[in-house]
């Protein structure tokens, strides 16, 4: 079976749907019920008559319609009874929600889930994980109130997590820097799905075009290759830590961490995945590698309206072994036509503190056309006076326009951050600081050369 | 003289005053009134009677008044001249904002300042920078409007530039996070007073703890490292570039980059600053070196309410080679005895996701007595539902109590800003990832053993 009825369910149970706001199980239902979600969904609660204005069932199998999907959030010692009874009704997808098994010791628990599961042709999310969040079908069973965890819109970038903490740290993140998400999906402690199989789904999933991972241990290490060498989607992933079993201060003091982190990345090159150094960068290398084309060359023009970034960048360029692109004389002469004399046309181009929409426009029609340069970076600081908030649309049309690979600097407060969160919901990926974005486009000329 | 006229000046002229409010001259004499600078201000402009319902004065020497601080905000082939008038009458500190000197290759202009400003003792900052921003005495020469650029709260953090984009951006990035400001200088070209006095200056000034830089290329690199050396605050130092005459590009190609960069990081060792590495590693580094006692050593105790988290803590600590401290047998017992029996107290003290604000309170108040450990980073994700918002008060509260240095590390969206901007507001150094925080704590470790 494939693993749609997680994504995409016509009809979903709660198991420990609860009228009390502070549990679990209310969150999660709730969350169903207001997130757009189109499909049924069934509280199930032996103790309530009804949750959140739904008719509920004392179990799943009293549900008098087919359940595609049961997200179980019971307390541990009530997990594999419910389990079996989702067998008996024929419900083929269960996310277990709840904590309690390998993770805290208890591995008898665990196996018992394991059995249950095989013993009913269940698939099974978890336990121990947030679960799924599908920002096209409204699928939902991170249970963070919404107000505290922001939910990223649709878009193509699927994240897979076997950390719920980092899951939810970074679900929120992507919300409120306008990143968008195909699929997203904790799966704790994988008693049966594990990383393999959702990068293998997510590899044939219409709506993902990038895959990004959080992985701990991973879980058949040969098996992850093998899936990576197959994909034919960029798969981004961060390794976190060394060990899954707590042998971690020992490899600390014995030195055989660095052995392992060495083996991890080389494994993750010979399969084609690019390794992430931190939390920030899987996205700074998804983004790019999700939207920008292939570069031809790895010649980069900067554009700059400060010169302190201008150079902090063409440092990043060179510390990157990319090459310092030349401007053509083309560039020079519709440069030097539109700008006032003072602006500088070399590499970078510095339009000046007092640079303008008009002039960033005819400094990328330049940059865009010019046959001398293989990738843009263009910084735009937005705190100078005559740099109207149409910027934005300039740099929008500027990078539906080229085809080649071009990237935001722009830092500052809050209201730069609310132009760059306009570009990156727009799919223009921007970048706070130079070493960021040029380290992002020496990944995507190191994946465009394979 | 010292430097006080350009941070406490009672009186001050802005030459170039205008009533266009899109000209620089109108801006920064609107934030002198409107910013609540306690001296008087006069604006200077003869094509007007009053600006900003001031009456201007056609000259400087007109205001009939002694003046401390001219701002000079003319177009370039006008400052000679009306920094004569300065001399003439007496100003003793000059700040010029205007451009199109030495930057542009305008050599000769800007060396015709420099004999001005000697012939009459005239003390200059300048010309095209941004000149100087001061929370406490309501200064404020940063012509870039409020809504676009914040502006940081009084504390004890000083920041030197040498370029005007990077302040800024700093300027308005601090305000953002809730960092907070002693003094803040853009000091441009620097004709006359350069970073070496800067840094003489605030090693000095009562307000600054320490001392942040961004520096293009030192003007005396012998004077830098005495100073240096003698100040006994941290200084903490971005160097962007390796020349500053454009030879840039040949730099690149011939390799002399490299070598360039590793002279500044080996004379930056040798007078004892602290070498960033990026923009906000210096404030990273800033954070922690003017707000955390010095540690005993270098044991780290991580307590964490996401897993995920804390092995990328334990990553950063063995790669920072730092050390991972060991629970003693007191703490696991006050520990087990506040929190559930799934939390976990080793290294990290993992209390799970359910984790509440007395559990916090526990485990803070036991690492904090703890022998075993001599620093601390403390995880809260702020997303689960069980942590109510008076987290804020309790890390507070331990901070305050703790003698050893103690970071946080909380990363997400909205919510998880709002909180950790109360948090740096209050001095007390927040990160939003793993790595940022340790590598401030090594940086910490690093200078404490001098």
């Amino acid at each position: 079976m494939t693993l749609d009825a997680f994504f995409n369910p016509q009809s979903v149970a709660v198991i420990g749907a609860s009228r009390d706001p502070k549990k679990v199980g209310h969150v999660i239902f709730r969350n169903f019920v207001e997130s757009g979600f189109r499909g049924h969904v069934y509280p199930i609660n032996p103790n309530a008559e009804e949750v959140f204005q739904k008719r509920a069932y004392a179990s799943v199998r009293d549900v008098p319609h087919h359940v595609d999907l049961a997200v179980v959030c019971v307390p541990q010692p009530l997990v594999a009874h419910v389990l079996e009874e989702c067998g008996m009704k024929g419900v083929r997808a269960v996310i277990v929600i709840s904590a309690g098994f390998k993770e805290t010791g208890n591995e008898t628990a665990e196996k018992e889930l394991a059995k249950i599961a095989k013993r009913h042709n269940i698939r099974l999310i978890g336990p121990n994980c947030l679960g799924v969040y599908d920002p096209y079908t409204g699928v939902d069973t991170f249970f963070l109130p919404r107000h505290r965890l922001g939910r990223p819109k649709p878009g193509n970038m699927a994240f897979i997590s076997q950390s719920g903490a980092v899951a939810s740290v970074v679900l929120d993140w992507m919300e409120s820097k306008g990143y968008r998400a195909s699929k997203f999906v904790s799966y704790g402690n994988a008693v049966d799905i594990n990383e393999n199989e959702l990068i293998e789904y997510l590899a044939k999933d219409r709506q993902t075009e990038i895959i990004c991972v959080y992985l701990e241990g991973a879980h058949d290490g040969r098996r992850l290759m093998e899936v990576a060498k197959k994909c034919k989607k960029p798969i981004v992933a961060l390794k976190g830590g060394v060990t899954s079993d707590g042998t971690r201060a020992v490899a600390s003091h014995t030195g055989s961490l660095a052995g392992a982190a060495e083996v991890y990345a080389a494994a993750f090159k010979q399969s084609g995945i690019v390794q992430a150094h931190d939390m920030v960068q899987i996205f700074d290398y998804a983004r790019v590698l999700s939207s920008c084309p292939k570069p031809k060359g790895k010649r980069v023009q900067v554009i700059t309206n400060g010169g302190g970034f201008g150079i902090l960048t063409v440092d990043e360029i060179v510390a990157n072994e990319l090459e310092m692109a030349q401007p053509s004389k083309d560039t020079v002469k519709a440069i030097r036509k539109a700008a006032p004399p003072h602006v500088i046309v070399k590499n970078p181009i510095d339009l000046a503190g007092d640079a303008t929409v008009e002039t960033y426009r005819a400094a990328l029609d330049a940059a865009i056309k010019d046959k001398n340069n293989d990738m843009l970076v263009v910084i735009a600081l937005m705190q100078v006076p005559n740099l109207t908030d149409d910027i934005v649309d300039v740099l929008e049309e500027a990078y539906q326009t080229s085809k080649k690979p071009m990237v935001i600097v722009s830092a500052g407060g809050n209201y730069t951050e609310l132009m760059k969160k306009t570009l990156d919901e727009n799919g223009i990926p921007t970048f706070s600081y130079p070493d960021r974005a040029v380290t992002a486009l020496r990944a995507l000329w190191d994946y465009s050369k394979k």
